[in-house]
């Protein structure tokens, strides 16, 4: 008997991050004797606690398969509430809601955090009973899934079109920076990715040959506020202006102070961001050119602008997808879908499993040996690594009447059997 | 006998400024018994003060048809650098540059001031007895050359552009929001434009039949902060989320004091910006649902992105560039090249030229009738004026080898004939 199916995704969205969706709902479409019905948990893992599951295999398989150009989660939604360990009464208020609608396959999408709820989701659905398959499939921008060795993964669905967004950026950026020079010779561009380098170190896909007069500051990178003055001063004594490309996570010292009164606590929102601090900084020191230095902080568009996904992180985002269903397909419970690559210069992966709890207890660092000797530049090592990722064409993103046409599900839920619920992390 | 060509560039650059430069420089390379060498000033007019003139009659003419692809000013410079009055000694430097190269045709790119600097130039060196052509060339992202009635241009070539990427983010920033609204359910979006209100206008595009929870804020709006409050939390209470498109010349009232001590006077530098005021402003009042306001500031990335250029507006722009040199050909002095749309439901447009006075001399505002009754939208007639200008299709982009390639002049410059100049307004 076909037991019925919940994906649900959390976190940040990416470009790809439906493609993994559509992987998922395909595959299980293709074996109805194993998997019933497809609910997505409307906005993650809050749509199952409150019983809101939208019925996917009731959609219209074109907008399934416009899902591919359909980016960020506005499909089917994602949240960033989270099951912490001692929320007993969100655990089992989701046991219940799986064994209510027969769910016998969860697939949960996003981070190592994710990996780690979905393993013990799986745990715990066994011990109360619920012969539950719980699948991880892996989800995030900045590439921080899985360990430093690229064993358990070796670059996360996401990665390669955020890769790509900052080539272009950097690239047009560029354009802009040379043209403009005479009054802004100085442009400082925020990268998302928290404490990891992948996505500021993608900067340097706009230019390997090393000819633009750019600057990557990770916040692995170590150098100072001041040394970054120093080597922004160098630059425009050499070429009158200077691109500066700094992590989010850029730890820019003693400057905290010009951060503003409202202590919110999330990057990008209210308070004074780095790229500005950055640019105060350069700004107050004096330029040894006439001129400005100006900040920018490209926002969610990096997440959510599927003209710069990469065809190759689609794909792979989509097999993914197809991946975790197969290995549910299989009876095999407690595994992550995979991309391993294969040694050499033939760009090759395989897609494959790793046990989620590996994934969970696992912490992912960029590798020292790719950041350079002068710490603002990353080495040709991580150019081979990346530049697969990206692709080598724009993709084929729909126009209708001008506009894009994303993927539009009906609002068809499954009937509710269950009593009302607050969530547990969300009580006063 | 011919003589010889400046074409330069003033002020912030557009996704198609370049191609307005293509259709100078190829129209008059068609005219070699009018036009002899077609230089570039260098980084605008103190290229030409500094007699740094790039020779654009030397490059490969595959380079010149790639300013179609070629965003931003990168390819020739622009600068932010006035001709003021009062400032004699520089125009009589820019007299004798142009004599001395034997200069009889000026392009001067840019928005009202420059038509005003051309004018300027084209008066004063006919009184010194060069026989000098100007000739204006219109360009600004922000809509806001010529007049309110669309008698001397209707619109200019860069703001469909900047119209067509904001439809783009405004369509993709809803599928973010519609995403993660559980944890960040207002999204605030900072539009360029400063004082007139097309770019923040344009977001309707995004959502003509307006089923999105958009809401406008033009600086010409005249709502107050606290209206803007009570906007948002209606629409949270209906919809749970809200975008919020803002412009930076909106008018916040006495949040002012959000901003930080640095007085810097350049939008989006290091000041607080309109949208972390208005982000800080929404938190500090509380939502009535759970999570954040966040807030983004989409940079020069909107004059630089060239994938979000539209067609019609590249086609154009390369069209108004050709006007001029057309202008030039028939010896006609003091105009500018303009764009006038025919009436009714058929979109065309004819090339014609106004007097370079006129338009300097004029002031354009956002049609008060377009502003919807709430204050918070645009009329159709908006939509229909500004639909046909963003056209229907991607640009076609090269790639090369995965990255975008641009236009690459030869460093090939005429030799300086005049002693070194140190510009009037940068002295000390």
């Amino acid at each position: 008997m076909p037991r019925n199916v919940i994906v649900a995704q959390s976190g940040g969205p990416t470009p790809v991050i439906n493609s993994s969706l559509r992987g998922v709902i395909e595959t299980c479409k293709m074996f109805p004797e194993t998997f019933g019905t497809v609910y997505g948990g409307w906005h993650g893992i809050e749509g199952v606690l409150k019983e809101e599951l939208l019925d996917l295999s009731a959609q219209d398989e074109d907008e399934v398969a416009l899902l591919r150009y359909t980016p960020s989660a506005g499909a089917i939604g994602t949240c960033r509430y989270k099951l912490k360990d001692g929320q007993d009464e969100d655990f089992e208020r989701l046991i219940d809601v799986m064994k209510a609608h027969d769910v016998g396959y969860f697939f949960y999408n996003g981070g190592n955090d994710s990996m780690d709820t979905a393993n013990k989701v799986s745990i715990l659905a066994n011990e109360q009973g619920l012969d539950l398959i719980a699948v991880g499939v892996p989800k995030t921008i900045d590439n921080d899934v899985g360990d430093s060795e690229f064993k358990l993964i070796d670059h996360t669905p996401g990665y390669g079109s955020v890769a790509r967004y900052w080539m272009g950026i950097v690239q047009n950026a560029n354009e802009e920076n040379a043209g403009a020079c005479p009054s802004d010779p100085v442009l400082v561009l925020q990268a998302m990715g928290r404490k990891i380098g992948y996505i500021p170190a993608a900067a340097r896909l706009a230019d390997p040959k090393r000819e633009m007069p750019l600057q990557i500051y990770m916040a692995e990178s170590g150098v100072s506020a001041d040394e970054m003055c120093d080597n922004v001063s160098d630059q425009l004594k050499t070429d009158g202006r200077c691109i500066v490309v700094v992590s989010e996570g850029f730890d820019v010292g003693d400057l905290g102070e010009t951060k503003d009164s409202f202590g919110h606590t999330q990057f990008s929102a209210s308070k004074t961001t780095v790229a500005q601090q950055v640019v105060t900084m350069l700004n107050a020191k004096g330029l040894p050119v006439p001129g400005n230095a100006r900040g920018q902080v490209p926002g969610t568009a990096q997440r959510a602008t599927c003209m710069y996904a990469s065809i190759v992180d689609l794909d792979e985002a989509y097999r993914v997808g197809q991946k975790a269903a197969m290995i549910a397909h299989d009876g095999e419970n407690g595994w992550m879908s995979t991309i391993l690559r294969d040694p050499g210069p033939i760009y090759n992966v395989r897609y494959d499993k790793v046990p989620l709890k590996d994934v969970a207890n696992s912490e992912r660092t960029f590798p020292a040996e790719w950041l350079s000797e002068d710490k603002i530049d990353v080495t040709d090592d991580f150019l081979a690594y990346a530049k697969p990722l990206i692709g080598e064409d724009w993709p084929s993103v729909p126009l209708i009447n001008g506009r894009q046409r994303f993927t539009r599900f009906k609002p068809i839920f499954a009937d509710k059997k269950m009593p009302e619920y607050e969530l547990q992390g969300l009580r006063k």
